[in-house]
């Protein structure tokens, strides 16, 4: 609980209205993407940097948990105060405050949307890699936080390989400016990517420089539909193998294709068990020769449909099956739950055969979809977070899933990071002097433990 | 000192062959690619991850200094005993473990030779980014410890870029298995890049995870010679404009072209102030017509000789030309250092002038090469570490530089680290509280001060 007193001196840095206590917007603070929910005490909105120092050091001082959050539309629960205190959305601050073009990077606040930044890099011919499926919501801030990606990070890697510099407020209040916006930076500890996928449990980003890239001058995605998910695998192994470079490779299962079909005007063949999307970009010449090299590998191995899209409308079509996705699952369970199993790309039949057998032995509800060339696997559990024995079959599953995935090499995470949804799990991932050592840099940082607690590789 | 009971105890992990105190032995290992020479206690030459860490554990135990080192090339002074103590090469651990073609990566131990791994990658129809100047002598471990880059970070990256996973041994001796084979990871702090760039300071690579990437189908290499040297940075502008990513765009002065003129065979024509070696790679079709972009923009900005490679043949008397640089400096002076300012591209042509400037007021004999794409200036200073009147302006000049390129929102460092040769800037670098951080991090990870200390941001 946060004291009439401490709550006064908030109010007296942000004012009335930036410090909400009234039941019904905490409510609207409880959860994110994942399905835990937990009210926090207050909720403080900063609009600078400095405010943000303040709020922390009275929150060290007092020991208050302080949860940084963007648009809450993670899916590890990684922004609901698990153990109550402050939820502190940076969603105020949302300029960008530079964008350039000559230098190939931006200067944003942390609650710029990764939807409104691209759409203000458009014009200058660039992009930000990172395009997650939540991109018309999500905060490059928690992008940054979350590691995030998506399907391009196959060919541009994930916010990780964008991230330039920042400006972090500690624990403790100081503010510190780390990076540059040199393409090449070999000068000191590399303090930015320790900030990156730490979930705000080691600082609040509060700026961001991001490395942009030359917008593609061309883009053509393929559909291919195939009569069994082997056949999609060998696929995916053979592109790769083909030494093509595709922007992005998502696969979708059948149970995925069912409840899409009709979709949105979208329509897959009779006998579809699997379908890839596949997109090159680049120069026009080379993906006009790349697309037809990767129709022929489809081709090759059983394709039973494939389509090339040949004009940006006829690429959007094809998208829009694949996004459909998230719109279809509010019809059909009251909870959906997100996996993240990612192996590397060589093992991923033997994961999505895993993913089957365990859908069986539990009687799951599981559609699968995969950023395929990355081996990032997203079983999407179709369930109901009331009922407290399917639950607890998820959660087997769950644990059967993620021991498998790091048998193949794999990671609990791609790019949804770990929050409250995965933390149980961090000890199978890594050797317990990894793990003391993060915990060290935790205890380091923040040594109250007030950012984030109770979540990530806190016990 | 390192006592004899002590000695001993070394001796009993590794061997009499491989505890080096033979003063010739010694003299062998007092200096690296930077100007400044130490000699160290001993040397010890480890064979495995296990006689790091019974070394380690003594060594931290008796408060015994370690310089780890690959082949030495490093142009910083990072590999050499500053304050006495053990020097320990990686170099036998040499062994290239694995090269898994279906994930594009590689496992490698700490003292494979940049070249070989390239050699042994080849046939797998794979190459690993980093292509440092030294890349036939110096070694991965090294170049991961530096953050080492090259050419073609300009469309690769540094080191930083393409490393995935290590096997690190902490001060204290504990080894730690951190990242993974996989492309995408979110699961953790990203310790992995902590690591990365520190010089050996935090902990001793054993063992490196890297991602690898497709050999290019074709490449294509350009030279424009240009009369003025303002007229070769405003060309760098317009192709980073175009939205091409070349592979590389190394730029050479007029000092440096008359150096290496007709060395090697190589040519350039009456007149030449500047040169531009501009790589493209990729798909055939792709580079033909961006090769064609280029020269017709090399033409409008007044290039008075353009040659385009038409073979692999032509392509290579074209580097022969860039290569030869290192080889020519022995014969025109007795010490060369190289420094490695990086500013943000927009700013290469305003750090040149800096540069030219500073040249006539400190009078002294420079030539510049630079990876123009990224910033990156190495100004070569041609002078003799013998002369102490000439190394205090050469320490001046440089002082200035670092200072120019700070403001211009430069690096300290590209790709060279930072070790004694930088140590002195690394205040002017970072703010109180990044410095604080880093040292904090420093004493968490190393408490006893064993690793390199003297070296990097230590006092």
């Amino acid at each position: 609980m946060i004291s009439t007193s401490v709550a006064k001196e908030i109010r007296s840095i942000v004012g009335e209205e930036r410090f909400l206590t009234d039941p019904a917007d905490l409510s609207t603070y409880a959860f994110d993407g994942y399905c835990m929910e937990f009210t926090p005490d207050a909720v403080v909105l900063p609009e600078n940097t400095s405010e943000v120092s303040s709020i922390l050091q009275i929150a060290n001082r007092e020991k208050i948990n302080i949860v940084p959050r963007g648009a809450g539309t993670n899916l590890s629960g990684t922004s609901v105060a698990r153990r109550g205190g402050l939820i502190m959305p940076l969603t105020r601050m949302d300029q960008i405050l530079e964008i350039d073009r000559a230098n190939r990077c931006a200067i944003v606040q942390p609650g710029v949307v990764n939807a409104e930044l691209q759409k203000a890099l458009e014009p200058f011919g660039l992009m930000y890699g990172p395009d997650p499926s939540s991109w018309y919501v999500s905060t490059i801030g928690g992008n940054i936080s979350l590691n995030a990606a998506g399907p391009r990070a196959l060919k541009y890697g994930s916010a990780r390989e964008h991230l330039l510099g920042l400006e972090v407020v500690r624990a403790n209040g100081e503010i510190m400016r780390i990076g540059s916006k040199t393409s090449k930076n070999a000068a000191g500890y590399d303090l930015p990517h320790l900030f990156c996928g730490a979930e705000g449990t080691l600082g609040i980003i509060t700026e961001v420089t991001i490395r942009t890239i030359p917008l593609p001058e061309a883009k053509c995605t393929l559909q291919a539909v195939f009569a069994t998910l082997d056949d999609a695998c060998m696929t995916v192994s053979k592109i790769m193998d083909s030494g093509i470079v595709p922007s992005a490779m998502d696969l979708l299962d059948q149970i995925l294709i069912d409840l899409i079909q009709g979709y949105g005007g979208v329509q897959f063949p009779q006998g579809a068990s699997a379908f890839l999307l596949i997109e090159v970009d680049g120069h026009p010449f080379a993906i006009e020769d790349e697309a037809k090299k990767i129709k022929k590998i489809c081709s090759a191995n059983n394709a039973i449909d494939i389509l090339v899209a040949q004009t940006p409308e006829e690429n959007e079509v094809v998208w829009r099956a694949r996004r459909s996705i998230g719109g279809v699952f509010s019809k059909v369970c009251k909870t959906m739950i997100n996996e993240d199993a990612t192996v590397p790309v060589a093992n991923l039949s033997a994961i999505m055969k895993i993913v089957l057998k365990l859908r069986d032995k539990y009687k799951l509800k599981i559609g699968i979809m995969a950023h395929a060339g990355d081996g990032n696997l997203h079983p999407a559990i179709m369930t109901d977070a009331q009922n407290q024995e399917e639950m607890q079959r998820v959660d087997n599953f769950a644990k059967e899933l993620y021991e498998e995935t790091l048998k193949l090499g794999g990671s609990l995470s791609g790019e949804h990071g770990i929050g409250l949804a995965k933390k149980k799990f961090v000890p199978l991932q890594f050797c317990d002097a990894a793990l003391k050592m993060m915990r060290e840099i935790k205890g380091l940082l923040d040594p109250n433990n007030i950012l984030n607690p109770g979540s990530y590789i806190d016990e």
